[in-house]
């Protein structure tokens, strides 16, 4: 008999994975190896630990071993807010009025409010125990910067962020919060690196870029004693860790017996959606099951679905590695769009190479339809999501729609991965009926894929 | 043996509390009666019933029974987010050292952030059940307002809301996640009832006041036909719905055999307190079980500690029913606090009678000491929480400081009422130093309780 499914299933604490899963590991044919970016040759782990902590750069470049026991301390912070509910969309199904059965997991209960905490403290604490006195890094949306202050707090690590400067004006309260959790905000471009200055002469009164905020924070990590540089996203070290939503995910599933038969995620750089796909793809990898695995991308932003696969520069400063991936180009600006977190040129490799041996598929929307697809999910959901996650969820009620039409009782597992408590500048604009859309033309697009760097 | 506790005691969605405890019920000596407030006489249901609806007028003027069943439609609703977690805050002991063992019980964890959605939904139900086409209040800090938007965009009920004109220009965000419900939001004192024409008239440029958001939204109720007018806060019906908070903190105790010694709640109009504490009251007042209960307000407005105990009106406009409460006057004006929602000068009569009685004390902390508590809370809980939420926060740290002191291993059960994303403005003031305290003269408080309604 088939057992009634809950609004929330809550995973015991004991029920909590143990281990993140490495999904290159079950891969015949792996993500391209990162390269150095002076000698374009596949960096070493040496190389590699001088920008981030050694435990982290051995994580990154390891492609065979299927299973990273988690450490007690970082299980014990998960705790306070893992294991994170999956949700039955009850409320939602019955105002679609669709046959459909749709799950969400939500990772957005944590003050960081979205799913980079589970990245962010495992990268503070491989710092911790290396015996760093702290981390730099940059933030935009300010989800990243958020959760890596929390993280940094709890460990008393010194973090500095490195905060695109008009994000820094325009979003004061993810400044404050994470000025609360004790670390240092400083608006990109500034006078206190010399990347900073010399774009602060050059372009008198710039509100910065993601781009310049990146190398600002890799080079202030290099210039004190006992700091290294973490990033957020597009990492196969990230993805990594963020394995524990789509692992918790799948055995909350498995204990109600319920089969997905498609799991949806918003992709920027990919972490979220890379988490929560991994063992549904380890499964199809080993022949096991299959499932329709779907990233859904902003059209300001269609890396996946307009982009080009090669070698790029992850940073527009291309002091980083060079990754193999779907990008549009390391030089690409993407338009002003709302779902900050989705704004990235490129995608993560891991991702990338699923998707070009077709195990998964990419659909891009507007940001209007986003914003009504998010509107009518906060009414019966009671969830306030952020633009980011408002993608997974456009795609997911389309995918309940096409089911009322053909009367087939798909089951749709999206993730939820953030609340939008600090983007209601968005919301007013969609509210006041003046939100507009972006895509990029194929000339726009052209001109940035033109300048991708030449590697054999 | 003793079970070992997890980090979040969730209950099941079937160990939800079926049914609201009315402690009125097993009081001996009960609440005072409301009073009409033109004839100074117990207000009827018949009367009661032109500004609430029938249902709520009922559970306001029920004294004897004990127990309420909640209707399906609102414990459908619940399960969208209740049970709620009761928290062991293993790692704010660990902070502090402290012998004692800490919990919270987090009403945080839906989007309206706060514990104000369980009245809420209760409230916009009966209301449609009564086949009414909408509901007007009124919103200070905007929690309210928020929980009330979400629970009638849920039933399709129309939510006029009358917000503090100085905070409609202040908490844009708060507005805008009302509008997002689509929510009716007016600034206070408008140009759209006869008496915001008139205060308008009288105090150009004024920024509002609660009270006169409150006459506004009780006028627009009785003007438009198929409304009724709701309050989120010191009614007993509010304290009756609200008695799910204590039911299931009690429940989650008792499930892993935890006695508890001491519950701490924050103190407005007594919602939230009054809701925690209800089923422990009970087991006082029944003989069964000695907790001691502790109210925490601020010192900017000490009704509990510095007020009378007398008959007062609950809003600045004299409009609705007196209550015999601790008051500091209805006159009387806080001065500004980050704690709007405990900025009201009276207090819950069922509150107000239990502290009379001995069941309950109360404390007074000042603002500066709430945000440092609210910061240590927030490094290593990881939850942001409302300044509203951090008086008992600070008044449960100062407790397990006394435990540490005395070597007594005490249980300290506290509310955690909601988040703080909203009030990063406050947190910054506390970030740059630039926060102040206020405890008024008792000069001061002496010219408000001078003008206290004669009644016999």
């Amino acid at each position: 008999m088939e057992k009634k499914i809950p609004y929330k299933i809550y995973l015991e604490e004991h029920e909590m994975p143990r281990q993140w899963y490495n999904v290159r590991a079950d891969m015949k044919k792996k993500p391209a190896p990162l390269l150095n970016p002076e000698t374009f040759k596949p960096i070493t782990e040496d190389e590699l630990s001088k920008v981030f902590c050694r435990e982290l750069a051995k994580q990154e470049l390891d492609d065979t071993t299927a299973y990273f026991d988690i450490p007690t301390e970082i299980r014990d912070f998960y705790k306070m807010y893992r294991p994170s509910p999956l949700v039955r969309a009850y409320c939602l199904e019955e105002k679609l009025g669709t046959p459909a059965h749709i799950y969400y997991k939500f990772e957005g209960n944590n003050t960081s409010g979205s799913h980079k905490l589970n990245s962010a403290i495992a990268q503070a604490y491989y710092a911790k125990m290396q015996g760093l006195k702290g981390v730099t890094t940059e933030t935009g949306a300010g989800q990243w910067g958020t959760a890596l202050s929390m993280a940094c707090s709890y460990l008393d690590l010194d973090c500095q962020v490195y905060m695109v400067k008009c994000s820094y004006e325009q979003k004061p309260f993810r400044r404050e919060v994470m000025r609360t959790y004790g670390a240092k905000v400083t608006p990109s471009p500034s006078m206190t690196t010399e990347v900073g200055r010399k774009i602060n002469e050059e372009f008198p009164g710039t509100t910065g870029s993601l781009g310049c905020a990146i190398s600002e924070a890799v080079e202030a990590a290099g210039s004190q004693e006992g700091y290294r540089y973490v990033l957020g996203s597009v990492l196969s070290q990230v993805m990594l860790h963020q394995s524990i939503i789509g692992l918790e995910a799948k055995a909350a599933l498995d204990k109600y017996g319920v089969k997905a038969d498609m799991i949806i995620g918003c992709a920027g750089g990919g972490s979220n959606l890379g988490g929560l796909i991994s063992p549904f793809a380890g499964e199809m990898l080993r022949g096991e099951a299959d499932y329709e695995l779907i990233a859904v991308e902003p059209s300001s932003c269609p890396s996946l679905t307009r982009g080009t696969y090669a070698y790029d520069y992850c940073d527009t400063g291309k002091v980083c590695p060079l990754a193999k991936m779907y990008t549009l180009g390391s030089g690409y600006i993407p338009s002003a769009s709302h779902a900050g977190g989705l704004r990235y040129h490129g995608m993560s490799s891991v991702v990338s190479e699923l998707y070009d041996q077709g195990l998964l598929t990419a659909r891009s929307v507007t940001q209007t339809e986003v914003f009504e697809a998010a509107q009518t999910f906060a009414r019966v959901e009671g969830i306030l999501p952020a633009p980011e996650s408002s993608h997974a969820i456009k795609v997911a009620m389309d995918e309940a729609m096409k089911c009322k039409e053909t009367g087939e009782t798909k089951t749709i597992v999206f993730g939820l991965t953030g609340t939008g408590y600090f983007d209601m500048y968005a919301y007013q604009k969609y509210n006041d009926g003046v939100m507009e859309n972006f895509i990029p033309t194929d000339e726009e697009l052209a001109v940035a894929l033109s300048k991708l760097p030449k590697v054999e």
